[in-house]
């Protein structure tokens, strides 16, 4: 299987950054675009799990739209064949001490990428 | 694309199934068999963030084979193509009053299931 080819790898690149900027400022018209139309597009939130593109754009929608504001530390995106990808991100956000996790799976549809499946977390501190 | 393909998804829920089982019973090997064997395969777990293959396979070595037993509350695998997918469960476990939550992606490598990334977490409640 062609893993990162470089055409690809670039392209989701530039889906993510997109997302990135999108979420960071809120742009849910932006957000919702970027996430697959599809009733099996699933999101596990921080505090909401939600299947289906309709539920996701719903609570966008009802969201504050600040305090959205993060800092990337780690970032791995792979892609594998031409049309599929994941995005793996970790992040400080200011007043949550807990380290936050974004993992997001991509597929190219009708040419144009999508997420097609995301979770959301803050990682508990590992018990002493 | 070809979404859900009936052959393709039947193998993967299989692939799914096995995991669960392996997990549940701390099948270690069976387990590694089941992560692609790459510096790319990445797994965010409740309290530990892990790149790469070694990584994975080090904490499981080391990880307690007890209380890994869980109820799978939702379950929702989705194909694309003929060689990529996303497995997501919410589930709970006994002695945890939150919701887990696990989302697998899985590529065939070499005409072969594996999982390439994953995310377990624990649901924040919501702030009231």
């Amino acid at each position: 299987m062609l893993i990162n080819d470089p055409a690809t790898l670039a392209s989701l690149e530039t889906a993510f950054d997109k997302y990135e900027v999108a979420l960071t400022i809120n742009d849910v018209p932006a957000l919702d675009t970027l996430f697959w139309d599809s009733p099996h597009t699933l999101r596990y939130g921080a505090t909401e799990n939600l299947q289906g593109y309709e539920a996701i754009r719903e609570f966008r929608a009802k969201r504050p739209g600040s305090a959205l504001q993060r800092t990337i530390i780690d970032r791995s995106v792979t892609t594998f064949g031409t049309e599929f990808g994941v995005a793996n991100i970790t992040f400080h956000r200011n007043g949550e001490t807990r380290t936050g996790r974004q993992s997001q799976t991509w597929a190219r549809v009708d040419g144009v990428w999508k997420v097609v499946a995301a979770h959301v977390s803050w990682m508990d501190e590992p018990k002493p």
